[in-house]
């Protein structure tokens, strides 16, 4: 499957992301402050670290790492009541912030961690498709960033970050598949994925849905190959954003 | 790569299903009622017909078809508390609910449905892996029968099921793909996956996750393949029990 | 008061019992399993062996029993709403499940358990009346066959079960008193009780409320004889359910 | 069964009440606002006359009484914590308000009340047992204030009430039958019944529970017996309260 | 600013009171029972002493007060729903019960109190303006007492009252300053404050509402100078009850 | 009293604010947008424009103003959990989002606004003192927007802005009044008032809390001074920022 030339109404070519932003130390309490941007979408990710793992982990040693996923209500175009409201946390934020939390173990040692917790809390404060990736992605840069506050404290010996890892959408839109969805993108496809993907390379999370027609393995090994490049872009740019 | 000779624990080749059983007509008052076999994983899977729709959807002519999900306390190993109990339902739940629902919607021609809404109950009496993948399966043979009711009282003209769905686990187990996983395999999984297939072979739904170490496209492309069978095998097993 | 010859619409005496049967084993985990139908009705009575026991009874050297009620959602005529995702327990609910409870621990010698817990889950795959007194009749076979679990591992030296308990309703239909009432005849029912009887034909509860018509004392006599001879015969059925 | 001449610790007989009390106008802004004493155990029964009833019963041309009940938090020796802070109204709770409700609907003719809604709050102020037929007994008054405020406004033509309803414990004290049980005595009852009785002198409710000891038929009635004459007596009490 | 001549509905003047009482000992099993009435208002309060302060303060020598308030339904001129039943406080009782907890924290010398907490129940039993004011009032005579008993029983060798505490309404009424409003002139008062003032005549609390329009720096000082007088004369009648 | 020179640990002199800045346009998607600073305390405040009012106010042709406050988990140097995990907005946050409600309707002429509601969404990304004063300030700057905007479509023909508002803290922190208390003054302040002031200087809201000790007259006419003067400035600022 070749892909076509810019057809895309934001002028971008299939295989290319949004402008990519980490703005790292938004906030000055965190031990890591980053607020991503994916284009119009931005996230704030906050990591907190705390002594200590839940019940049901105590005395084995190791660490945990886990995250929480919130929008303000006015993220998007319309307001949307707080779930602190409504009484509830809603099905698709269990999701979101089960996911966020799966994706960042996958490349912690949590043994090199020793017993503590790095909570991660990503606040959507302007949503524009691919929060859940944007997330991710710059929560991994705010974990880093409070790794290497334990380990200037002489807290941790070594870092247990074993690699990057960073995530992306892509979908059929348009019968074309496309890389880095926005939101008028993600409304219109009729096939959705994201991708969790290491700085080496290998998945650690696949989730598509076909929201309209079901999809051929021809589609989804299309939709594979985009996003394995929008990722390793993506862990290139956390890379430099680290650096600085 | 090629897959072994059978190593499993329970004797079964690793492109082999459980033993699959379809008990239609298992309570006496759901529009469709399907006791529904993994092996040694059971769940009831009641269809419920209600003329109208939610409110969102109100006049736009169109039914709809949703899920709910739970697990009996003691379907499991060890006791696990209510959810009715702790006030609240669970992250997991709600995840897999929300998965049931879009399975079924893929296959189904909600304007061929009219304004009613088709509500599949999915509880699971004994859990032994692959409780979502179950449900799915058995789901579908309950929501066969709902629409065979509302046919034959001429209530629709026409079936809305544009085709069968079906769904399997699969997942990387002692280093080897295997289909089907029991909750001893899933347990000790390295990736496991989840697909949900219709009977044309074409896919709905795609869910992977590395609970150890992030997988190879390789690997990727092996668990596919091992999905894709077995859920030919399951649109079959869904077609004879439908003949009945 | 005499009885009148066959007049209920499903052809049974005035004292006749619907068809009883106990379904022991129904599923693998649970260390008493039991599935019970009173006709129509069939409750799944799951029975929970726990070490210890709830905060305000620890160190007294005795156990407890609890049970909890729940209905599946499609049990009945039309679908009614699942108490996890209404956030909370209804009062009706509350009721029964208190009154299971307090029915199995009047059988029980707490102290002869030892500090550990028995919970008793009965849900309601059909309901067709009466399934609080299926409950309590079910969850004595599943409570039985736990303490025989119990007495086999050597855990407890003697049984703690003081005599058997079985649970019958009774009511006044068409002006008529009758045993073991449906569904259809317990919404047409001017006076409707509830009796739980030991083995040795001794209460432990008694329970009976005026639908319609407040009720007199010659109503309640013979209310009462019939619920003792239902229960006799309850508990001889479970005594033969036990032997197999 | 002879009643033992007087042994009980505050000097009672075995068939006498406590003193009972009812202060009518106790607030001033319910319709019927009573506090009702039997012994130290106090309740302050208002009763809240509503146009219109919920939405199931709308347009059937039929009323409703419902109750609510519930304790301060110091009306007890030890503070329990609300029920409002806890976030959700126990079971016991819920039993007690659905019983009041049902006692007070058995004595009312629901059509000659119109399409309006009498509700119940009973409240105890201080509870030294029997807090349930207290406020059924209480709320008797104040619903029967409530009906001449109706009346007196001309909004129904003629009374609903069938005719008058209270309440008593009964129970086996110390290996005796004894009538509305004070705290202590509740407290060490081996069998404790609440009966609801009409003016006529027939039964609305009846409720026992063998809190040790399974009891037999001849304590039954003995109970039964000791209830009726209670009953009676409070009855007239009531119709001596209304008069004033 | 001079207050007029009495131009009150209920014939006060400006700067009177309404009739105050305090019935000490209303209930029996509180360490402090008290039913204030600040006219038609009435709330009754109890003190409960407990050994032990919440987690957070453990081990810290010092004890601590805090405040349940709440409303009977029928309080009001309609009925309003319980919070119990409604599943949450809300956000004005949340308001009022920090309100009066921190007003007694104000008089109280914690460590003098020893690891204790002194909880004040505050129950309105009838509503007309200025329940708040009233609870704080009431409140503090029942703190008193439940302080009595805990040096009768030589639990604690000094009292840790460290002086009185009253509170009292006062606002614009009819465009003139007036003191402890009742609901009527509430409802129409343009502003609203209340005031916590300790027997000594400083502030503890200074709280001030515009209800329509903002007000003037020199109606700020009429209604302290209001405010600072009737608390003089709660104080002095606080003094007077607990002398009987 | 004279206000000392600058003692504050930062620098300030006792009357000084911290550094004020208004961001407008913060997010893309909210009728007004405004990220507010008091010094190292930012909130972003996001006005919500809805057509229609809440259900008790339907029909009377006026508007309504509301606010909602939240923490982000990490605006604090610990984290604190969510509210919507806990599954209850908590007693603070209740108080808060009232009092910026009031604060706002106070400058609003309801019946110019037409039946639209305007909800302010102020959201705490940093907390360093005085979150609640830089709401009320910071929401008052994007109400002013989103009314630009009403203005600007045409759907209201003149401005319901009556005047501009402001607020700010004060305190007696080392025993001397000072201006705009950061959370390390905050914390050791012995009394703590918050000023809500219009532009024409008339007050809006005055709340003060004596934290340790209860406060004289002069004390509070010191703060007065302090925050109307404070406030003045802080209009004037509002003023520039809206002109830009």
């Amino acid at each position: 499957m070749t892909l076509p030339a810019a057809t895309r109404k934001d002028g971008r070519a299939a295989d290319q992301l949004r402008r990519i932003e980490f703005e790292r130390g938004f906030t000055r309490y965190a031990e890591g402050s980053v607020l991503v941007s994916f284009g119009d979408t931005r996230v704030l990710c906050n990591a907190t670290v705390e002594e200590g793992v839940p019940p049901f982990m105590k005395g084995e040693g190791r660490g945990w790492v886990t995250a929480e996923y919130a929008m303000l209500p006015r993220a998007t175009h319309s307001r949307s009541p707080r779930e602190s409201t409504r009484g509830k946390v809603g099905g698709r934020t269990h999701e979101i912030q089960r996911l966020i939390g799966r994706a960042l173990r996958a490349v912690i040692d949590l043994e090199a961690l020793g017993e503590r917790t790095i909570k991660l809390d990503c606040d959507v404060i302007q949503a524009d498709g691919g929060t859940r990736t944007a997330s991710i992605t710059g929560a991994y840069v705010a974990l880093a960033d409070a790794v290497r506050g334990l380990l200037a404290k002489g807290l941790i010996a070594a870092s247990p970050i074993k690699e990057g890892v960073a995530a992306v959408s892509v979908g059929i839109v348009d019968g074309q598949p496309a890389l880095d969805l926005n939101y008028d993108e993600d409304f219109r496809a009729s096939v959705d994925m994201n991708f969790v993907v290491t700085a080496s390379g290998r998945f650690v999370e696949v989730q598509g849905t076909a929201e309209e027609e079901p999809f051929s393995g021809e589609e989804l090994d299309a939709l594979r190959d985009l996003a394995l490049s929008g990722c390793r872009e993506l862990s290139a740019l956390q890379r430099l954003a680290l650096e600085d």
